[in-house]
């Protein structure tokens, strides 16, 4: 497995599971237990993927209050990010070329009226 | 492991050579020997990192032309893009956040004049 911090990131994210934790933190700090509640998830589960997160850098969890939340960290997110968007203007290329002919359809009609 | 689409497409995102892969492919068809060149891979690496791209729809290797050429399939990308896109709203607030207190210096400034 591949040990650079954009591959942890995106293993971090190929999981349902750590995607539906990431989408819940990301409405506001939660304890393990409140992620854990509405996924009816066991602690140890919650536990397991959280480490995997944290060790991608996508959460954080606060040492100082006695109930340690879990806060959602979107700095590594923005790597993941600029590898996208680097496609971005490819599938609106492929788009544009999809709807030529229709383009070219409406024109033809247009010349009609 | 995951098997939804989404992680599949991103458990396949987790690799540099992989990714290094689609860049190539980005910039029009290859075949494997082109693909495998560049970047000093041996012949059955390629085939073995092309497979995991084409199980996530990434790639697309064509059977009508002899030389098989192998092509981006951008379309998995774009659930990538709506994935992260959901997080760019909050990473755009946190930095303007960072931002508040030059802002605030900058105002205090200002009204000093």
């Amino acid at each position: 497995m591949a040990t650079d911090p954009l591959s942890i990131t995106l293993t971090a994210l190929a999981d349902p599971t750590r995607r539906q934790i990431l989408a819940r933190l990301g409405q506001g700090e939660a304890t393990v237990m409140e992620l854990a509640a509405p996924f009816a998830l066991k602690l140890p589960t919650v536990s397991k993927h959280l480490k995997v997160l944290q060790r991608a850098g996508l959460v954080s969890q606060s040492r100082r209050a006695q109930w340690r939340p879990c806060r959602l960290e979107v700095a590594p997110l923005t790597d993941v990010a600029e590898l996208i968007d680097r496609y971005r203007d490819l599938w609106d290329e492929r788009h544009d070329r999809l709807d030529e002919p229709l383009h070219q359809l409406q024109t033809e009609d247009k010349s009609d009226e």
